[in-house]
């Protein structure tokens, strides 16, 4: 008798489709629970209860043909720079967003054969110098682990510190609320833009500086610590768009969240060349983008803003939903399976 | 200006053909140093030292086609449950191979379109089942990450505790110390060379139990903290053949290391029916086989062997090197990008 009896193939519905969400409302359950964790699956970290203290772990992935494309139809390469600043620069901001601070990372590079050891190397002083141009000084590439595989696909896992504070989760926000953001809005989206167009692009000026946003994001690192400081009642990484993300805070708190057009403009009016140039509003960038890696949060009444924090909106009460305006959005945003 | 300049697309030579060392060895030195890590990349985990207290971490991926195969040419499926118990056990036995015990997985799943959701319910559980069947009581999946590609990969981070206790390195080998193997050898070569092979397999029997070893490898999780406890002067997890991992103790104790081959013959007489059935020599899965995360460890003399450990050669002065009853022996095992 074999110790384990061998699985018959499985057959029916493929992933083709499925929303992420949808997908892990059928994993989770079978992954057991999340045992001594303090906060299991669903917030943007993990956070672990050892017996001398507690531990923030997360974990992102980028793979080729889906999360970047070493080359574009208009001739534009994404280099191992940018992909190594990518993924250090979204896991960073897991952490950021639960409030602590990065202490290190493990990185998994699979790699097909025919890859060039400079487009490695490269990868790996994006990593560095992301650590380092964010600010995460606290945080070192510690491990690893190289592989063979038909695609590039960087994975890389965080750990972080909250400092003795406790985790800034998504479910606090409450009515009365005022809903704010750090970083950039809609700029990721835009520079994603330019490059899906066909047209050559410009390597420096505006569109540029917006491609920059998309392929080596800037998340506020300093901001989520702030915001914990500041008592932030929900707080997460604006990764898939701010109006999807906003949602998750809403359903988590019970709440809905209502966003100002008005403060959202300051956002928009930078995008406007890019987006005339593309004949798009450049709204839907804003509410609709995701990849700056900025931050959504909110605070009780009368608490000062930290620095780099703006008001966008407000928690209402009511049916867990983003609203602009007191109106109702259309889900914008990026999903992995959905098409 | 963009805030950071395009950089050139890398040109010179590919991965295809150097060992995984040569390529960490180009890749290393550009991520930095390992900052306030106790023990940084090189170990089977790294260590961190975050205020309260000491973390363990490391990470591994599989890749489709590469570390398994849907379908074999001779019919054989390998499941989502195999691949999800394979994940977590090769991460569990990082942290063993620590002498910790793990706390905790990260799992980054990355799905073609087409994979049946079954596939992925089925990689969950066995993710689950190998938590519960290994004995890691103390961990659980806190967290993860999905995503489409054109491979199935999965990529687990891991976290442990040491409580309390030094990690046991590869650096603290000594002439004079005894050289002790926990767990199997070669069961888990055994096992792909049958699957390898054209003809049919039986799901049952000797050659399912051989099968079952290379799919869902049993990590003797217990032995790891035990060799800790009881004085291991060095351990790491053979998980790339034993001669090839016996090399790497070997260099980085600055010891030979000697392999007695009485000793060996207990690993390689349960597999002389699937060699003879082959026609190969069951020692060649004894010496190079990796896979079945058993441990390979030191002990200095006179300590007494922990529950689970089996004398299997001594550590020698002299050039870093793995020899067998003092003769040369032929570096055997597992590299990714070499042929």
């Amino acid at each position: 008798m074999s110790a384990y009896p061998a699985r018959p193939a499985p057959a029916g519905p493929t992933v083709d489709g499925m929303t992420e969400g949808e997908l892990l409302a059928r994993i989770l359950p079978l992954l057991g629970d999340a045992g001594g964790a303090l906060v299991g699956p669903g917030d943007d970290a993990a956070v672990l209860a050892p017996a001398d203290g507690s531990v923030l772990i997360s974990v992102d992935t980028l793979v080729e043909d889906h999360d970047f494309r070493l080359q574009r139809p208009n001739g534009h390469r994404t280099t191992g720079y940018d992909v190594g600043w990518k993924s250090a620069a979204q896991n960073l901001s897991d952490i950021n967003a639960m409030g602590g601070t990065a202490t290190s990372l493990v990185v998994s590079l699979t790699l097909p054969p025919h890859t060039p050891v400079a487009w490695a190397e490269d990868c790996a002083r994006g990593l560095a110098a992301a650590i380092r141009g964010l600010g995460a000084t606290g945080c070192s590439v510690v491990g690893g682990d190289l592989g063979a595989g038909a695609q590039i696909v960087v994975t890389a896992a965080v750990t972080g510190t909250l400092d003795g504070r406790p985790p800034v989760l998504r479910s606090g926000a409450a009515p009365g609320h005022v809903l704010a953001v750090a970083g950039t809005l809609g700029r990721a989206a835009a520079g994603l833009a330019l490059l899906e167009d066909g047209r050559p692009l410009e390597d420096s000026g505006p569109v540029g500086e917006l491609v920059a946003a998309q392929l080596r994001p800037l998340p506020p690192l300093a901001a989520g610590p702030a915001a914990a400081l500041a008592g932030a009642s929900a707080m997460l990484d604006i990764s898939d768009g701010l109006v999807r993300d906003a949602g998750r805070i809403a359903t988590a708190s019970g709440v809905r969240l209502d966003l100002d057009p008005a403060a959202l403009q300051q956002y928009a009016r930078p995008l406007e060349d890019a987006a005339a140039r593309l004949g798009v509003d450049p709204l839907d960038w804003v509410l609709g983008g995701g990849e700056d890696h900025g931050l959504l949060a909110s605070f009780p009444p009368g608490a000062l803003l930290p620095p780099g924090f703006t008001a966008v909106g407000s928690v209402e009460p009511g049916t867990p939903l983003v609203t602009l305006a007191s109106q109702a959005t259309v889900l914008r945003g990026w999903d992995h399976f959905a098409h």
